[in-house]
């Protein structure tokens, strides 16, 4: 019999001062000596008294801590012999705390696919901040905060939201109407509330489609420079995508004779290809519809940003053209109002829809009842009309703005155009550049942008960096693009250094 | 040169007191007619003076539409020759609109995932509604709405929240830092805030991590009866799962001799195994956290409704007892407080953070950040804490009118035992009938239960229907359980004619 005496009494270390109660400390720390092997099975414990001694405690200290262990296993009273380390926990060789070797030490703990996702979000290097060029920025300023503020304070005191569950795995109602009417009327999609599913952003309904429509190992179609984390949904779902090249006509399609199979799905951006921003022709959306009709494929048109146009007429969405049922059209809040809003939908054909709902009850579940009650009022009473009205002024004049601030500080660097729509223009490099670099170099710096080089698939393309321009103030502009352009020559002449 | 004419008009139907205006109605409904193939390419409209006058509608409607149409590339003007239909759209002869079949008469257009997935929601049969016997339901009146009005106030006004994009892909910081002290407190889980990660509840922390932790093909280990979405969750992965049984003190390992290579994860509810309610002992934790390290395999370890418990202590969690970081645990705030609020968090070991935090913001990124910032003041306020005890107290007094009232109206049907802890008890048939039978004759009455055949995998298991208590006032309770008695009562007179 084995007694523990000494060593344990060395390893105890309690704190009166702590916020942790002392019967608490005392429990954990012989919970550890236990589970490291320190006190191994079979180990008598010196007596109550002992400890209340040693330890300086009170009685009730000692009896809480062990009462506590014994009812968790880790302890055993034997009537008349004191308390001893029960056999279940330790019967082996003390062992050490993190007997797993860290996941840098073993490529197979995470899954051929977790491997390819981490290090794969540009949030790890380019940071959104409430000024930056990151592309996905948006004007957190002009956000109708007390609009907002006052429909969620409508809704988030009502018990009703609490009272049907998970909520509708369609979404709220009243917000599939609002929804249907809001793309109906600005995007001509033409469809019912019933055909509307809400989500939590786009990228929810990226996923449940790629579950809902995919088998692993279907080819997938994307676009080629294309959405980064759209070609992740389906690549995690074990899905080999194939890149297309994109010309002045949008997508180009896929060569038929090329491949053995047709592709499974076609994940599009036809609104302004993202991020070339190339409207699709007419004639090109013609061929997609064709293509999909014939080959009894999927097109997946992500229309996510195609609100925000300052210039000419949006053309109709490929679902308002598609007759035949082959398109599932997505669209999201994050751009119109913000990310960090976390709404969205899908519009789907009649019998892809209770497919849809029923994956997306496991796969992302509805968002928050308040949030889409509040959106419902915001847009059933006219304030995203508003605000698209306010945002389309303000980006507008952004764009502007850093346009000729590139030109009178960074022309020497990038050659920016004008973009019809969007949140960013493309701002080709001058010289042969890895844009990757150029891009690490100026986030170094402290200015954030993407480089178009992780948004490419297979293909090669001139080096460029994708500079938003939302977020960023327009008397602010001068400063930021300087900011960028002081970033850039050191980046430069560390280069040169090395 | 064909000419349009006569058809043409005749298929027009213009409406002065719709909604739409007139230009809109007419370009939609030539659009219809191109795509259709009814108006095919090559065929001359109509000069507009004609339109005019057989429409009875202003020269600008026309013209407005004829712009519209030319603008998408559906119809080309000839100088001097009038305007025709181009020949982007209907080379081939007339189209049935919907020439896709129906999803119901191709099984191979949603993937085989998709398949497994539709209809498995139990939403579709049971709705959750203000009071009935669905095991998820929760007291809707008792919580805590003004505290919850006034915290989401507090910060829905913020333009901060929509400074940041996204939001950090790990969740709210602060939120973070209250969640670790909330589970080191209340299940000895002994994290950092770091090991922390917000989600959109358990079920966005199951679906990340069988993507980041799991080939397709891999098995899963899981629990028989077990939870259904988690389950599902793998499976969509084509993730093959197995169930193992459940005794006594809870889930028996798997036969390491029977099978070629041990699971690569095992999802467990060592809390309260779901959904029979038997909390793990303590030599079963032992038992699985040495199978996980031997095999190098993952425990998911589902916590959801650990903290609703009557009597006795809650046993630590497996991750508290865990030196060897092979176990992840899962929690949400659904059953605490409202599933509809779409909150929970998983905890990680260290080396699993940035992983998780990658493949999360591909998968599901985090949650609304006006509700992750109202609940860290939920927390941090004491309000959760208050909550608890309130709901403690009611569910208790709930359990025991339920169990009081079933062993009035239908002890002949069913044997019910009180549980410790939870939102449901098992009301064990007591005639050999197939669950899923009665459980939909009663859903035909107005009465929603869960059937415990649901939750098998493969396992015969007696017939029990799951009866929640946490939605039904205590002096609704005799009559609730009285329309399930008349339900029953009706349901077997019905099987009886039959």
């Amino acid at each position: 019999m084995k007694s523990a005496g000494g060593r344990l009494l060395a390893g105890l270390e309690l704190h009166r001062d702590a916020a942790q109660p002392l019967h608490r400390q005392l429990y954990g720390q012989l919970r550890t000596q236990i589970l490291t092997g320190s006190l191994p099975s079979g180990t008598r414990l010196p007596s109550t008294r002992t400890l209340v001694a040693e330890l300086g405690v009170s009685r009730i200290t000692v009896v809480s801590a062990f009462e506590q262990l014994t009812a968790e296993g880790f302890l055993r009273s034997r009537a008349g012999d004191g308390t001893y380390v029960d056999t279940l926990w330790s019967d082996n060789a003390p062992r050490q705390p993190l007997s797993r070797p860290p996941l840098s030490e073993r490529g197979a703990a995470t899954s051929s696919r977790g491997a390819d996702l981490s290090g794969e979000a540009p949030q790890a290097w380019a940071p959104a901040e409430s000024e930056s060029f990151v592309a996905s920025q948006v004007a957190a300023s002009a956000f109708p905060a007390a609009t907002w503020k006052r429909l969620l304070g409508r809704h988030a005191g009502s018990t009703e939201q609490f009272m049907n569950g998970y909520g509708d795995p369609h979404g709220h109602r009243p917000l599939r109407e609002a929804i249907a009417d809001y793309v109906n009327d600005v995007r001509g999609l033409g469809c019912t509330p019933d055909q509307v599913i809400v989500t939590s952003g786009a990228q929810q309904a990226f996923n449940v489609l790629a579950v809902l429509l995919l088998d692993a190992g279907d080819t997938v179609v994307v676009e080629d420079p294309g959405h980064i984390s759209g070609r992740l949904a389906f690549q995690s779902q074990g899905c080999p995508v194939r890149g297309v090249p994109v010309d002045a006509e949008g997508a180009v399609l896929p060569d038929e004779n090329d491949v053995e199979s047709p592709a499974r799905l076609a994940c599009l951006t036809p609104a302004r290809q993202h991020p070339l921003g190339i409207a699709m022709s007419p004639a090109r959306r013609a061929e997609w519809i064709a293509w999909a009709e014939r080959n009894g494929s999927w097109i997946v048109e992500d229309d996510c940003d195609s609100e925000l146009r300052y210039r000419g007429k949006a053309l109709p969405t490929l679902f308002g053209l598609d007759l035949s049922r082959h398109v599932i059209t997505v669209g999201s809040f994050s751009k119109v109002l913000a990310p960090s809003i976390r709404l969205g939908y899908c519009v789907l054909p009649e019998d892809l829809v209770e497919p849809f709902a029923s994956a997306s009850s496991i796969i992302g579940r509805p968002p928050a009842t308040v949030l889409q009650a509040a959106l419902t009022d915001f847009l059933s009473e006219g304030h995203l009309h508003a605000h698209l009205r306010r945002t389309r002024r303000l980006y507008a004049a952004r764009q502007d703005a850093l346009l000729e601030a590139i030109d009178q500080r960074l022309s020497r660097r990038i050659q920016a155009e004008q973009v019809d729509a969007g949140l960013h223009v493309m701002g080709w490099l001058r010289e042969p550049l890895d844009d990757i670099e150029v891009a690490r170099g100026l986030a170094a710096g402290g200015v954030y942008t993407y480089p178009l080089g992780e948004y490419r698939v297979t293909r090669r393309l001139p080096p460029a960096l994708l500079i938003g321009f939302a977020g960023t103030a327009e008397d602010h502009m001068p400063e930021a693009v300087g900011r960028m352009a002081a970033a850039w020559d050191r980046w430069e002449q560390l280069g040169a250094r090395s």
